[in-house]
């Protein structure tokens, strides 16, 4: 099973993000998590060493895919 | 069936989110088009109607999701 881990911070960007992450991943090959980096500060440092440079993000294994722009990184640590 | 239409120039970035977009999209819920716009200039107008802005970008329905940042949709035309 192939991990997915989505990054955000609740902004509106962020939502429509999380809309598409949850419809249109396939479930059958990716576990997806959903992390609130607002809520979860303790996880920047895990999302910066991914890759991470601005929210919403999608991690895909090791891949980093920043999906429109939302809010900078660095603006939530 | 969702229609998902994935915009891209050829790019190394878009081909690492092309990737993402064969593998990770569910195929049983969206049908997956791949639209070269280096190579289909004549599908440039209907990206630009669809709001892309830079490629490469997925449109999943009528929403558009711009990935990292590859090349602007005005350099392609």
């Amino acid at each position: 099973m192939s991990v997915a881990v989505f990054y955000h911070a609740g902004c509106p960007v962020c939502l429509g993000a999380e809309q598409m992450v949850a419809d249109a991943i396939d479930h059958a090959k990716y576990d997806v998590e959903i992390v609130h980096l607002g809520d979860q500060s303790e996880r920047i440092t895990e999302a910066k060493t991914a890759g991470v440079k601005s929210v919403p993000a999608l991690v895909l294994n090791d891949q980093v895919f920043h999906i429109n722009f939302g809010a900078s990184i660095d603006d939530l640590a």
